[in-house]
């Protein structure tokens, strides 16, 4: 009864978000969100777009506000700011306007899952390439021709970042995909001066504690943003998210401190998981990526028995581990308790 | 230096929405927002969403709360619905999952000029179907072999409703876009009884008067809607929305209320444009449109000096006229004042 599905969407299985239990008792460690709540600006500034007269209307389909302060914080144009509704609407309006059905789309393995997800809705061929033992990108394995490439940087579920020349070098059009680019020592916005096929895609999900409202951008030239904007929904934010993001931009110096924050408690793990016999890889993100000589699919599951959820992955051809989000140093000595008396 | 855009795209105008004004001082008659603020409910319910916890994690990807107060409203199983970052992402989730490129996108015109844009950004083509000069649609016109029809019912900018039978016959997939179907005398709804290949759209933003915060959704049978989740951003609706959207939809009383005063409203207005010599459609959405023996554009263009904004829109065989949104009774006093004092 749905023959007029399109072949590819009928063959999709679909990205599965990582779990959001419907209630609160759990310690939740597998999405990567941020522990700490966002700063207080954003709910001065949620509280005052809470009116009747901001709700009825349309909110600005560009987000002139949001771009001007992205403009600043970023030391771009303001007419190099795309916003979208969350930065998966970013990677899905650029795999809209640059990628035609039959196209190909190019991203290491393993990395975020929604890459491929894109391709194939997109109805285009995907090609992946291979991550070495250490997490780095060879050039000799990029294919010619790609509609696009996507690199998560820092990657995920490995949290490392991919060598600047490397890069630097890549063949356009080039998505950096900076989602966990605020936890990291370094990022790629210098390329936006040198290049003018590379956008970079950033979130306000994690390293600003607004996974709930939904707004991530992209950086790019201007020219390509203008295609963009035609291709996304007119009115892809709204008043509220729209208020909060300008909000949380404008306060960096708490943006910051919750990730030096993070970034501390992220230590203090990857060196307690080493002593437990766990495999860390070194992590510039806010997760920490995590093997074993047991099998952890055990330890996933006996975790979330007891209420604390973390990611359990498994990649054909480098094997399976934990993606242990960074919580409050107190989530973190709760999980660490348990994975002590479960190994 | 765009080459790497899709042709499609770079051909693109893009779909222009109606002007958003960024300061407060007009009356705004063009773009069908609802003159009245929200349920008060659904400000009780955004401030009880308003929280660090709810905003730094990601909401329900499904929109569960949502999915069972739309069933209950509408008589449909909880699977039955899908929901939307406003109804235009409802209609951009149809489109990708329905239409392959080069596939054939129908809908009437004048209309909507949205479906046209997704037509073009899919690389589809698209085909039209005229309506008569009492805004109905002959079967006889209707294409084959349509990977989708979209009609807009009630439709803009004639605000007319397509004759019921001719719907109900209508070859699937059928998008019916009832995004002011709230302020009609009928809907669409029985045909999702009928038949699994027909999908209606709502909106929140008129009728509920939650334009600035992008709520939409879909009814259709669920082995449909399941595929149209899977190619939708997974975190696509946010937190405050979704809290907004379920109040705002328990509320059906208020909602009822303030479409009872906008269709009163309705009433008044066309009554009066038709003695100041315009031709008004009987319209049952929240706005008339109105034709005139004189040349509308300078009616449009003194209106806007005198800070009301309503649309002009000029169709190719149609002729042009004003699209005039139902405001509150002093704005539309002021309308007619000025218009009187121009013809």
């Amino acid at each position: 009864m749905t023959d007029f599905v399109r072949p590819q969407v009928r063959a999709l299985s679909g990205y599965v978000p990582g779990e959001q239990p419907h209630d609160d008792g759990y310690i939740k460690l597998n999405t990567n969100e941020n522990p700490y709540p966002p700063s207080p600006r954003v709910f001065e500034a949620i509280q005052a777009a809470l009116t009747g007269e901001k709700l009825r209307k349309y909110p600005d389909p560009l987000g002139t506000a949001f771009r001007e302060t992205a403009a600043k914080v970023f030391n771009v144009p303001p007419e190099a700011v795309l916003i979208g509704n969350g930065s998966d609407d970013a990677l899905t309006i650029l795999t809209r306007t640059l990628v035609p059905e039959g196209g190909l789309v190019v991203f290491p393995t393993p990395s975020y899952l929604l890459y491929r997800t894109l391709a194939e809705v997109q109805g285009a061929r995907w090609q992946t390439i291979p991550f070495d033992a250490h997490w780095q990108l060879d050039p000799a394995n990029v294919p010619e021709n790609a509609s696009v490439t996507f690199v998560a940087n820092p990657n995920s579920p490995s949290g490392t970042l991919v060598n600047r020349d490397v890069l630097a070098a890549w063949p356009g059009p080039l998505v950096v995909d900076e989602a966990y680019a605020d936890f990291a020592d370094e990022n790629c916005l210098h390329l936006l001066k040198q290049r003018r096929d590379v956008i970079i895609t950033r979130s306000l999900s994690k390293s600003y504690s607004l996974a709930g409202i939904r707004f991530g951008f992209a950086l790019a030239d201007p020219d390509l943003i203008r295609h963009l904007v035609k291709v996304k929904d007119s009115y892809n934010c709204d008043v509220l998210s729209l208020a909060a993001a300008v909000a949380a931009l404008e306060d960096q110096e708490y943006m910051r401190s919750t990730v030096a924050r993070i970034r501390a408690t992220r230590r203090r793990l990857s060196e307690a998981l080493q002593r437990l016999g766990f495999e860390v890889t070194e992590s510039q993100a806010n997760f920490v990526w995590a093997r074993h000589a047991q099998p952890v699919r055990r330890l996933y599951e006996e975790l979330r028995q007891r209420r604390i959820l973390v990611r359990y992955m498994d990649y054909p051809g480098y094997g399976d581990g934990l993606r242990i989000t960074v919580g409050t140093d107190a989530e973190i000595d709760r999980l660490l308790d348990e994975l002590q008396s479960l190994l």
